[in-house]
């Protein structure tokens, strides 16, 4: 556990409200974790007003003012053109990159974030590619999935790579020493699936790591049912998932609400009942979970919802808080550095590139 | 339209139930389609008395016994070992092939089903692979989703046709002309994803075929908003977004439970409105949509989910009746036969491979 200072770099201008919702955002943050500091970089004329409502986050707060803005639908490799060394996205990676900071948030344009993670802060040692880790809520409470959109495709190595460095994530976010870990797959039988993934499967299975214990392949229901604390799968199809499972429940919600609008009967039924829909609505508050981990790269870095309010925003600093209390990159490069070993060991096999054609055997 | 003889070929021993549940579902279907026959395959002994407790049934079925049948947790290859030529699944195959039956219905070893239909019936001309298309339902209706895993990867000439079978299902099965498409990615615009969805993307915009709209890329989200009739995708990632949406659906379905048996108050509320909470469960029940159609193949196939009952078999001999009284096998071969000619002026990139490497640009 890190003791010292912890120091939390903001993208003020992140994000569909930008400081509108980062400060209120942070100022959640501050009043459960009152030893921290920020360091905020934004446009000052906005920013200031701001800062000034919140006295407390004021005081525990740098602010240093920017120009430059990355826009939400702005093309990784423009924003990366425009905004480097200069947008406020930059400069809280920057800050982190510098030590200034021990996090850097941003509720702003994932693909950028991403690009320029990748350009400032660089993969650690032993790490070819990053991924975005996202919490998932389940039936057993919530499990990791990841990655949910950093690159597409993914070699054995990179499957081993994620399932570990998802289980640090893990261990840390669920207290747990040993989090179980599946390979997202189309049949849970050993027989099924891409080459790659039958060969990552392989590898955590022989290969006994300490932090982690392989449970097998795991299918899209397994996720929702919370069979293991860690999902792995590539960034195409983990991406897909997430975002198929959010619409799935935005339907749900909206056919629930028009079954309960639906007679006068059902209406009182409702109000009886509001404070278990309320309860249930809680439950399935996206705010809860928001904030995706970026693994993989020399620092923490946590991305926001962009739609996200003030509740939500925290809850992503939050997420940066704990990863950093909990030396989440000492943890990962703990277990990748056992990997790199094994890896010398079993090469991973080059020929398996992603696209076994034909019909499931 | 087709206006002579249905006749229906049913694998009496697949599914968890075999004929307990196939002969009352085909009773349901005769009674709504009373011109139907039905050439049934399976174990005599089993059978005969299911068959005698439905006398219309019995009298519009041929029974004709056999002695293999195919285990819902076989392997493909073994299936196909021991049960070519013989077991109820092949046989309701090899009626199609031989004329006898319009279209065979299972609900079987989904595998094993894929991979014998692929030896029985082959693929169609102008078509390398088939794809199991699913109906799922969205808050504008329901819409159509393949492939949900017949092969894992497309290239973006099986994307296309893919889009062209899938319109041809859904302008019978939605009883509309030009049906909406889209290209399951994990961006909407037109710079993100795969090198083979963007390459079947520009085949789609730049031919205007007869017999769909294209819409371009969608979201996982879009699937469950029905944004369009027809969603796109390669084998794995359809597969684990229809398990992710149905684990999500059982989840908080499972949610709803718990917080309408959480208090006295909640349990009242229930009683109001119980007659919404049913309304509810009957536009979630999976019974309702039931029946994977294999496109590409020369002759109409119908999976059953393995574990329905007679109200979810009925269903998909439905849209088996549907897919022949309409014509599917005709209007996928005038489609592809476009398709063909586009294809020479316009050859598929063979260099796209299904693995891009690296973070989106």
């Amino acid at each position: 556990m890190t003791t010292g200072r912890l120091r939390i770099a903001l993208d003020a201008m992140g994000g569909d409200h930008g400081p509108g919702v980062v400060i209120p955002g942070a100022a959640l943050t501050l009043e459960r974790h009152p030893e921290v500091t920020f360091l905020m970089f934004g446009d000052e004329a906005l920013c200031r007003p701001l800062l000034e409502a919140h006295p407390g986050l004021k005081a525990a707060t740098e602010l240093r003012g920017c120009d430059v803005f990355i826009a939400m639908d702005e093309k990784p490799s423009q924003a990366l053109r425009r905004g480097r060394g200069k947008s406020s996205m930059w400069l809280a990676l920057q800050a982190v990159k510098d030590g200034e900071a021990e996090v850097a948030v941003s509720a702003g344009n994932t693909g950028a974030l991403m690009a320029m993670s990748m350009f400032c802060l660089r993969t650690m040692a032993g790490i070819n590619r990053p991924a975005i880790a996202a919490i998932w809520p389940t039936l057993r409470g919530e499990s990791i999935v990841l990655d949910v959109g950093a690159t597409i495709g993914a070699d054995a190595r990179h499957l081993v790579n994620m399932a570990l460095m998802g289980s640090a994530m893990a261990g840390i976010l669920f207290d747990i020493e040993k989090p179980t870990v599946g390979l997202l797959n189309i049949g849970s039988e050993d027989v099924k699936g891409l080459d790659e993934i039958k060969l990552a499967g392989a590898i955590l299975r022989e290969n006994a790591f300490s932090g982690l214990e392989y449970s097998g392949f795991v299918e899209g229901d397994d996720i929702g049912q919370g069979t293991v604390d860690v999902v792995v799968t590539e960034g195409f199809t983990g991406n897909i998932a997430l975002k198929t499972a959010e619409g799935t429940a935005k339907q749900i919600a909206s056919y629930l609400k028009q079954a309960m609008a639906s007679s006068f009967m059902s209406k009182i039924g409702y109000l009886f009942a509001r404070s278990a829909f309320t309860a249930l609505k809680d439950r399935m508050d996206p705010r809860k979970v928001n904030g995706g981990v970026f693994l993989g790269l020399d620092g923490v870095v946590i991305k926001s919802h962009g739609g996200t309010d003030p509740t939500g925003y925290a809850s992503a600093i939050d997420i940066g808080y704990d990863m950093v209390k909990y030396d989440l990159l000492d943890r990962i490069r703990h277990a990748v550095g056992h990997e790199i070993k094994m890896a010398d060991a079993a090469p991973p096999n080059d020929e398996t590139d992603g696209t076994t054609e034909g019909t499931p055997s």
